[in-house]
């Protein structure tokens, strides 16, 4: 079949009989079912479920009508992913390059399916030219030493006119404000260059190297209004050795943060990810 | 709860309908669905599910006693383990101790659940005074020069006798003959010391260090008639360099091979691998 | 001390007192050894060395000058990587983007130490706006389906009139003529896009695909005249499962090959690999 | 050659001329140098260097008699391990056996070169019986409630009268007494269950579920009056995810912790670890 599946999310109290209402729900409207995981925090009593499932449009609309008639008697709280809603992307990114050339050249093949990648925006004017090779709108907003509230606040008009979904920071460098990490809950993803949280805040690589660890990680995260305590999507490490200076550290570490920031925006934009509490499940 | 959860185990031609179907058989008769996995080949039009669930000692008889009705509507195989049938397991072995001294000493701390060890055989004595360390009985079947075929005839009366589920080829260098592999159709075990397919065959870490390789692996695998090609449940590797002579791939090899051994028996015990064609669905 | 070190590479029959003349030598010529690693292949008698050393500019001049002195006595080939020498490198490249993009990225932010990159050259003329972005002459030399030995022999030109010698082929896919590789012996990488000797050939991720592996690999290697046989240089894994289908092996295999190819070159670059054989002793 | 290679492991203020002079010390005695690494950290101007040369019974004794020579006059701290002299090994543990077990399997088979396994002590009387079955001598010193100094003070007589080169913490959950820790310098490796710094201190798996983090760690260091601060030696990662709960994370951090610290002490009796400052130089 040509159609890419619809995915379905749902977060609810776990109550038997939850499975075979929402499968019965589907397949009463035409639904073949392609995956369907689910996780069960029994600590909190929570259910949490990812369906994927082929249908036909008019499948599809039903289905995004009438599905409040389940998630009503469950209190659950769902989102519908079709083929047609493309998330709108906005990349964040300051000085540093990687992760940003990284991603274009991602979006360029058409790796980050479900997705639409509007703006590229930065306080630094210098990737303005490889944002224009990929044909992505870049916005140059720089910091106004006299003035530092104006800048995010640019930033968040920006997301908001071009009604952004998710919001990437390929190594942006400045702070998101609470009011906006509280408005865009779970739709900013950040790469942390260390394992957290081991080396949470400034330099983890000086902070690697000084302690003398034998891994170097990266985390990709959703921002909170916590410094690096949001829910953590992917982490990865790498193998260093006391022949690493800091310099050799940074070049490993770019090479882990662009992959795992990568794979974080992918699962996001493939609705595998289900944050509860400071946590993900991630279904991959 | 304190229960262990029942697992379902279902293979059959992919139709619309499947998952609800059973979702609602087991909701009518009580059962909480915990997790629900499950895989669909599109080319061989397959559907494969792993369902656990919480349910109470009559609902687990009721289950076992009726899903045949929903089975033969789709055309089901399916298998269904419960907190108290028991997966009895034999260890085969020969020279090399290390996969066998990791088994026996998993067992010993209750790491493989749902099953017991039934007995260690081999043909080597050496390793007996282990297997009575830990209180498993241990048959050496020494192999006759004179009738090679005793040897295996005697280890499969064995196996027969004592109502074995599961093999685990634990270093054992003799062959499985071909009816026995038949019989026990998923139900041996074997680890195979590289990454298969790379170097199948004899002398595998000989045949790496040949090559250069960079990385050597291990492949634990169910046994099938054609000699390491049987569908592949577990596999790993470890980094090696030009450092690497024979001597260490092998002891590296060793990490390797314990490991991987035995985690593909772990996923066996749990239910959570599931073959197909010369392929396995691994639910973990 | 501001200036990047020297770097020697040795290869010679392996004999007591070599490490002392070498160390000899250069200490005699005012240099301080910073590392110096060792091998020494025991079946073929053959001593491998890297040394790296700071020295004045008068003191390379004479170690350039005079090394042959111990060179003959023991037998050596050896060469001598100073500061002033940079290595002259083209990228080869054809249809598929993601090696090639990320190659470029980390030239830009100068990760590339020790080298020149020269051009890009292709059989198609897709990839122009990316090296031009990146400010690389591009050369597109299309294969003539009438002429086929025209497209490999400007490619020899147009390597041998801009005095390349490292030859990058980022997921390029013409042959290289016996002749080429054999005057650019341990000259050219390639990245063959499975973990070699495993899936050599064409398609290795549908080879993978079928053979229902757990892991696929990327190899980085030297090429030879005989097909994915080549010194193996670095080699990488990543996890796979049952639900990835081609297209998920793919995107997941590109991740790979752009890393482990990239790693090669810096290795390279850095006079890290000592080929010896159909092997490398990679000092890393 | 049958005999094992000697050792040289040296560590002095950095100086021109060093190599050269080591390497001319041993060729005089008639070495043959099979690998010697060394490492610089600029910082701190120090210089750190393992040797392993092959050379006659009267050449190993003149250079352990005449290498002071060469060490007085760079202000050289070193140690030389001949193919005669067996590192003295106790193992300290409590109630958890796997690294136990391990271990002791490891030294059964011969894989822990340059060593004597001398004797298995515990405040738990649990494990006895499994040092009988491989010949150690165990020593059941139980923690006396009323005078809670005896038992480390019993724990230090026995490693004294043994001679103890090198203690083993395999999941020992007593404290060692701060002049223990000081007289017994880096030759007390000790395996913490998690990434270190990450999850210090007690119940780490606790921490890293509450956390939700991707993977879990383990590190085997060298104990220092710091609790969890000393010098690391090896580390390594397993991914986990949100399905595991605290059961399966200290499951798999099992096999983690028994492979990682296996590791540690192998490099150690090898010869392969200089530490300095609090980290350290593992030459593999």
């Amino acid at each position: 079949m040509d159609v890419d599946p619809c995915t379905l999310l749902i977060t609810c109290p776990d109550r038997p009989g939850l499975v075979a209402s929402v499968a019965q729900f589907l397949a009463d409207r035409g639904a073949n079912i392609l995956h369907a995981d689910q996780h069960i925090d029994h600590e909190k009593n929570l259910f949490l479920q990812r369906i994927q499932f082929l249908i036909d449009t008019a499948g599809v609309a039903r289905v995004a009508r009438e599905f409040d008639e389940v998630a009503l008697r469950f209190e659950m709280e769902w989102s519908l992913q079709t083929p047609r809603s493309k998330v709108r992307v906005a990349i964040l990114t300051s000085r540093e390059s990687h992760c940003l050339a990284d991603l274009l050249s991602r979006w360029a093949i058409d790796e980050m399916r479900n997705s639409e990648l509007v703006l590229v925006a930065s306080n630094h004017p210098d990737h303005g030219f490889l944002a224009d090779h990929y044909g992505i709108p870049f916005h140059h907003v720089p910091v106004d030493p006299e003035d530092r509230s104006s800048h995010p606040k640019r930033i968040r008009e920006i997301c908001d006119e071009e009604e952004i979904d998710l919001v990437v920071l390929a190594r942006y460098m400045q702070i998101i404000p609470e009011s906006m990490v509280i408005d865009y809950q779970n739709q900013i993803i950040n790469i942390h260059h260390s394992f957290l949280p081991a080396f949470a805040g400034a330099k983890p690589y000086h902070q690697a190297h000084t302690r003398g660890v034998k891994l170097v990680g990266a985390t990709a995260h959703y921002v909170t209004t916590e410094l690096d305590e949001g829910p953590i999507i992917v982490q990865d490490v790498m193998r260093v050795s006391h022949r690493d200076g800091i310099r050799e550290l940074r070049q490993k570490g770019r090479d882990l943060e662009k992959v795992v920031l990568a794979r974080a925006v992918r699962l996001h934009l493939e609705s595998r990810v289900l944050p509860y509490g400071n946590r993900t499940a991630v279904f991959d």
